[in-house]
């Protein structure tokens, strides 16, 4: 088995950092690389990954309020037709990640002992997001 | 075909987003992966990648207005030899992509529908910027 | 050899750009592969990985002042328990990359020219900080 592809669906309540962390490392362990790649990818120009910290919840509140000063909400944008939100979000999943590579050990993402796995939502309305898993796991 | 590796160059003239999305997809397809890894990596420190929405283009023009405030054409850098607008285009690079990875399925890169894969161009004058395209494949 | 996977371990000194260019592209031309694809992944949430310009060093020193200036230290934020510099270290590592991917060809990563790879170091004190290599090689 060199490759696996799977989707997975997550139902999103307004802005916020979703732990993508168990559901993916749960499935790059039923494919049991010894070695491999695992790529995340997210399909939304309005959404979008990070790798946080995942211990101190107020480390994400303040990711937030970063963004929201990067980007806010206010009528300096040309594209405002989709809401005062649309145009800021796009701004915030440019500045993040849409894919990320992680390595994969044994069964296990190398990820460090502090690092989850985060979709990061960036619109106030709830959507449904896909992400796409790749594993890379070896060829022999 | 395990692994298929090709470059693309694309002319620029000025700052701004640069739709690669067509010739990506099609060089993909004529290597015709069931499944397959598609890694785009820019070859630049002042021209980047951006996934983004290909449908409205005034979020390209908000985009291109939020990199001109984040970093913005001043005198406030020490590195300025190269003209006022290198060190933000440095910069713009920094915060945005210098590589991004995109699973394939049947041929098919699993792009979302509102989503784009752009060349954001950061200098002035014309350029000629060079793209990599790898991609993996079937190993059987 | 399709896959290989090793660990690099960088001791950094307070806040700054770390060069891993050498020891990176060493370890990929020892594999020596014809066609490859390198991941570089940074086990850490106040760290993280750079492709910048690797001429003039005044560029990392403006990119310093960028990121000082974009998350400053001060009264911001509400976690604020392991020092001033935590939180802007964390925002700084969200905007910039924890994993990147090098296309290689004849054992040579395919960076440009002006393309240097760096660990960023946003923390004041001593850190060992840990990054992970992987590389996909000839399947055959």
């Amino acid at each position: 088995m060199p490759q696996a592809l799977t989707r997975l669906t997550h139902a999103t309540h307004g802005q916020g950092f979703y732990d993508l962390t168990r559901p993916v490392a749960q499935w790059v362990a039923e494919q049991a690389p010894a070695v491999g790649l695992l790529t995340v990818f997210c399909r939304h120009t309005s959404a979008s990954l990070v790798i946080q910290e995942n211990a101190d919840p107020t480390v994400r509140q303040d990711l937030t309020t970063f963004l929201d000063t990067l980007a806010p909400e206010d009528d300096r944008y040309v594209h405002a037709d989709e809401g005062p939100d649309d145009m800021p979000a796009h701004i915030r999943t440019m500045v993040t990640a849409t894919s990320l590579t992680i390595p994969v050990e044994r069964g296990r993402l190398l990820l460090g002992t502090w690092q989850g796995l985060y979709l990061a939502e960036h619109r106030r309305r709830p959507h449904r997001r896909e992400i796409v898993l790749h594993l890379l796991a070896d060829c022999a």
